[in-house]
């Protein structure tokens, strides 16, 4: 099965959720039969519970993880920068391919907020976008010009979060 | 293995990606060996792609779906008001047994909209869920008295979206 057609949908905003919800659009997208990409940028520091899943959902669902260990070193984004290039590279060849029914490039708006990937590069990446691909991209921060360049833009706005009532990051709901 | 430490999480506002994230969080928590409930209210239309997906991820994802097929009939409720009775009982019912760590409640605020469940009824559910589970509501128009009991709050609000250019709802996508 396939899409007829495909839409560029970004999750953005300063609340829970974003990657979340590309990681339930998957789920929902497999139960359909339709094969999906999640290409994580800055998110070396693995492992999450999403890819220890990936094997219960292949061969239709595919994770690939880049970035370094640890975050984003914002005193020197050298490194971080190069990675995050070669992730791009790579996340535009598999796009392009059309291997896949959904593409979800996660944190590439968090990458382009750090300066390691140019607006202009997201700009790009979606000109590429194959008609019946399905593209997802998160990050806070959505420039207007993405906005502008995508079909769907939700927001997800914090309300309330227990990190400021001392609830720190767990393994198997934020990690 | 088990969450030390349960919270409440509402996923709410007229955005997209509500029902998704919670998927997400659902295959998150199976990648890390929780056990999961998904309880759907109103939601007797599908199947949707999250239910095809179930059986992959047993026997840690359980999905229950309750409601009419079709939409609400808001001009008399009662036939949907008996069953997101009888599926509220059932959803404490599994809640409180304890045997799942992330309990999923979608769409109980849409069924709390509409009349089918009293506002009372979701903090009286919230009240007994057992400290080591995480809870999470999903749904339009949170209460402020939800929010006041919730630990975890994400507005998702539309920024931009396809429905208002014609593209409607899609299998593997959407549905």
């Amino acid at each position: 099965m396939a899409l007829e057609q495909g839409t560029v949908q970004i999750y953005t905003g300063n609340g829970k959720g974003k990657t979340t919800a590309a990681l339930g659009l998957s789920l929902r997208a497999v139960g359909r039969g339709l094969k999906v990409c999640f290409f994580q940028f800055i998110k070396g520091g693995g492992p999450y519970g999403e890819q220890l899943i990936a094997e219960k959902l292949e061969p239709l669902f595919t994770i690939i993880q880049t970035g370094r260990p640890g975050w984003v070193n914002t005193k020197d984004i050298s490194e971080d920068r190069r990675l995050a290039q070669e992730a791009l590279a790579h996340a535009q060849e598999l796009l392009v391919s059309g291997e896949y029914d959904l593409f979800v490039c996660d944190e590439l708006l968090g990458a382009t907020r750090f300066g390691l990937v140019d607006l202009e590069q997201v700009l790009e990446l979606i000109r590429l976008k194959p008609p019946a691909v399905e593209l997802v991209l998160t990050g806070r921060n959505a420039d207007q010009r993405l906005i502008d360049a995508a079909d769907l833009v939700t927001e997800m706005c914090e309300i309330k979060h227990y990190y400021r009532a001392g609830v720190s990051a767990r393994v198997g709901i934020e990690l």
